[in-house]
């Protein structure tokens, strides 16, 4: 199933895709989010498809205004280094633990609308990555038994300010500046991709320019390894997301640097999972 | 004015305190959470003051079941080595920009509720700092009017499990361990304390002994300036915390090592905000 979250006369909704088309399950009595679906878990996923199957009235997608997925998650956690060749350009070692930190919902946008360069940096960069979606809630788990604690997966552009990243130790300033990522197209629940969304390609392309080009197999840690290390910290809870890591070919490891400016398109593709698009403002 | 979120026999409600009692406001049919109330300003909260003058009903103190004042900020930003004499003892620099991360409403619980030492580690460490809740909101805010952007203090024990803390670079798994902070007792608007909150003594007991001793003046970034710095990335909202820092005397840098275990009994109190105590319990 295919999960559009989109802005309706009446408000933000929630719709299924069915081919290019949308059924809107928010006018059909379900929830306008995707939240407390998840939080039924795989029956309130199936309820979802049953009432778009009942459903007559279809909206054709080029009509949709998009919206992110989720907005509400109660941790969206960010994972850095993920990738051996993005760390060696980061100048770093492969991590032997995964490097983690956050973002707020305020720092991301959906797909087609503008990701936004603030004021105080010319260095916004791009980070096309994988993103996982909790569906069902745990502590310790187990990497064996993680993967049926995953809902489905997105694609998320984790946009970085770099100068602000590397202001102190903590990345988590330049990981949130507001409306500097993005996240969609749709949500795919798990089901309709490989096993832990492997063996997936990945291609972040700049005004069509391709920027990155990996596999979510190159990931050092996979998605089963994330939850297990994660959730020792904490309950992971249906909508939780895990924001997976971004492979080589990030701006700031160019040369010369290619940092985003207004009126560039920046583009995040991951096979099965649709495009990510958004174009590039200046903050007004 | 001082709000005490509490668990009734209705469910969760917020009360405000009159000396040595507490009038039940949601009873009285205000919002049971301090976030609505923030996001009205200072109306909101003179209204909550007006309902209590006019409701006889007072329960006293010694009954209270306390919350956490909030559980569901859009941002809690945490601010480490925050005080000269800390960073020393951590083997940093003092910093010349505030080290920023985050904590997910999971990792605290209110007054007198058990923190929580998780099975996986013996390095769990306590942090008294002051906590800042912002009642307006604001971005790019001037350091000279960023204490008008503030509602109101309380005090915060950024709990920490130290090894997870120092995994990676990042802090953000070490800081948000489940219950393994806590916030509270209650939340004191601004103007019942001095401008910035400066000034205050902050002490910082483990089984009455003294651990942490400071001013909050001895701060490197004040309560403004730390206001200015993070809204360049992110506007500041109604309900937003700024946990602003912890002096020196953690258990991490002590020698030998001094760690909380079960049957602690961790204080953090300060001058004109009160005394938030939590025993230490390890998971069950």
């Amino acid at each position: 199933m295919r999960f559009i979250a989109f802005s309706s006369p009446s408000g933000p909704a929630l719709g299924l895709r069915l081919g290019e088309e949308l059924v809107d399950l928010t006018d059909a009595g379900l929830p306008a989010t995707l939240e407390p679906l998840l939080r039924e878990g795989a029956d309130g996923l199936q309820a979802a498809k049953d009432v778009a199957n009942k459903t007559h009235a279809r909206i054709p997608l080029e009509e949709i205004i998009y919206l992110a997925p989720l907005n509400a998650p109660a941790k969206a956690i960010a994972v850095g280094l993920n990738f051996v060749d993005h760390a060696a350009e980061s100048k770093f070692q492969p991590p032997t633990y995964p490097v983690l930190f956050n973002r707020f919902p305020s720092s991301w946008v959906g797909h087609n609308t503008p990701i936004v360069r603030p004021r105080v940096s010319t260095k916004f960069d791009y980070e096309g990555e994988l993103l996982v979606v909790i569906g069902k809630a745990g502590r310790y788990i187990d990497a064996s038994c993680a993967l049926d604690h995953v809902a489905g997966y997105s694609i998320f552009n984790d946009g970085s300010i770099r100068d602000y990243q590397t202001k102190s130790t903590q990345w988590m300033m330049g990981k949130n500046f507001d409306r500097s990522g993005s996240f969609g197209p749709e949500f795919v629940t798990a089901d309709e991709l490989p096993a832990g969304a492997k063996g997936l390609r990945l291609q972040t392309r700049l005004n069509g320019q391709v920027m990155q080009d990996a596999s979510t197999s190159s990931m050092i840690f996979d998605v089963a390894t994330l939850i297990a290390l994660i959730s020792e910290a904490f309950e992971l809870v249906p909508g939780d997301m895990i924001i997976a890591g971004t492979p080589a070919g990030v701006g700031a490891a160019r040369q010369p640097p290619a940092f985003m400016k207004a009126g560039d398109l920046c583009e995040v593709e991951i096979e099965g999972l649709g495009l990510l698009s958004n174009p590039v403002a200046d903050e007004g």
